[in-house]
C-alpha cells in the first residue's frame, strides 16, 4: 500500500519553481498578524481592538477556500510532478492550518474582551513569553515556506517544546492562584484558554514548518518520523 | 484568482468511483473507537484502558502518512479529474482530521488517568451526553464519506451547534463547582479539558462531513459558505 515517495534534494534555500507561493492569494491581514498579540493588550487599552479579529477571520476563511480552488484548478490543468505536486498538496494543508490560526486568534480576542471587562488579574509573564514565541514560530514557518528553506523549517519544529513547557507552567501557576483566591477562577480560566490557544498556534506553526521540509526534500518529518 | 470549481451532481448516495475509500489503508483501531468513550470510564475501572490510546495514536499517525503517500502517488500517476480529484484532495484533509481526533483521544485519556487517580468528582451528565453526540457525529461523518452520502454529511454539520451548547453548559457548571469548593479545581480543570477535546472532535467530524458534501457535489459548505 505504501509507495516510495519521490525524493528530490534540490537545494534547501532555493525558491519554489513554477507554482510557487505567488500563485496563491495574498492576505491583506494574515492570521499571523492577529493571533499572538491580543494577549499583550493590557487593561485600559481600547476594547475596539479586541473586536477586529472576527472580520479578519472571515477574510482568512475566504482565502483558505481560494487557495483550495487554486490548487484543484492547477492539479486538474497542469499535472504537476515531484516538488510542484508536493507544494500543491502542502498548500491546502498550510491554508487549513492558517485558517485554524485565525480561529485561535478569535478565541484569544474573546478571552481578552472578558479579561478586560473583569480586570481582576494581569497575565503571567510566562503567557506573554508564550505569545512572543508562538508569533515568532508562525512568522518563521511562513518565511521558511516562502523561501523554501527546509533548514529554517527544522529549526522551527525544534522550538515547539519550549512553548509546550511554558503552557504547562502557566497551567500550574493559574491552578495555584485559583486555589488561593476562588474569586479569580473565571478570569484564570480565560488566561488558561489563552495559553491553550497559543500552544495550538505553535503546534500549527510546527505543522507548517514540517510541510516546508516535505515540499523541499520530499521527506516527512511529521510525528517525529525522523526518530 | 478564484477559478470556477468544477461541479458534478452525480447522485448523493452513489458509491465513489475509481479511487474510492477502499484505495486507502484501513485502520485496525480507528480514532473513532478511541476518542469519545474514554470519558465514560468511571472510577474503579481498570486504569490500563486509559493507556491504550498512545499506541493507537501512533497507528493513526502512521495511517495518515500512508493516505498522504497514496494520494500523491495517485495524483502523479492517474491524473484524476472532477470528483476523483476532489476525493483525493478531501482524503488528505480527512486523514489529517482523523489524526487530530487521535490526538484528542490521547488528551482525553490523559485527563481520565488524572481523574481516576484523584477520584474527587464524577463527570457531569452533560459531559457524557457530549461524548455520546461527538462519537455519533464522527461515526456518521465517516459513514457519509464511505457511502458518498452528501445528505448525511449536511445532517452531521447541523448537529455541531448542540455539542457547542453542551460545552458551554459544562463550562458554566464547572465554574460554579470550582467557586463553591476550591479543592476540586484541579479535577474540574481536567473535566473542562475533556469537554474542550470532545467539542474539537465534533468540529473535526463537521469538517469531514463538509468535505463529503464537497466531494459529492463539488460544492463548498465550509465556514457556512451556504449562508
Amino acid at each position: 500500500m505504501s509507495a516510495p515517495r519521490p525524493t528530490s534534494q534540490d537545494g534547501s534555500d532555493e525558491r519554489y519553481s513554477r507554482c510557487g507561493p505567488s500563485t496563491f492569494p495574498q492576505p491583506a491581514l494574515g492570521p499571523e498578524g492577529q493571533a499572538a498579540d491580543h494577549v499583550r493588550r493590557g487593561p485600559g487599552r481600547p476594547r475596539a481592538r479586541a473586536r477586529r479579529p472576527a472580520q479578519g477571520d472571515r477574510e482568512v476563511d475566504h482565502l483558505e477556500l481560494e487557495v483550495e480552488e487554486t490548487v484543484i484548478r492547477l492539479l486538474a490543468t497542469q499535472q504537476p510532478m515531484a516538488r510542484d505536486l508536493r507544494l500543491l498538496v502542502a498548500a491546502t494543508k498550510i491554508a487549513n492550518d492558517l485558517e485554524r490560526v485565525g480561529d485561535h486568534a478569535v478565541n484569544i480576542a474573546q478571552s481578552a474582551e472578558r479579561l478586560l471587562a473583569a480586570r481582576v488579574i494581569a497575565p503571567e509573564p510566562e503567557l506573554l513569553e508564550m505569545a512572543r514565541q508562538a508569533r515568532a514560530m508562525l512568522s518563521g514557518a511562513l518565511d521558511a515556506f516562502v523561501r523554501g528553506d527546509a533548514g529554517l523549517g527544522r529549526e522551527i519544529c525544534r522550538r515547539d517544546d519550549s512553548v509546550d513547557a511554558l503552557h504547562h507552567s502557566v497551567f500550574r501557576i493559574l491552578l495555584t492562584h485559583m486555589m488561593e483566591d476562588p474569586h479569580i477562577i473565571g478570569a484564570a480560566m480565560d488566561l488558561f484558554l489563552v495559553s491553550r490557544n497559543l500552544e495550538r498556534v505553535a503546534d500549527l506553526a510546527t505543522n507548517i514548518a514540517e510541510d516546508v521540509v516535505f515540499v523541499v526534500e520530499g521527506k516527512t518529518i511529521k510525528h517525529h518520523a525522523e526518530g
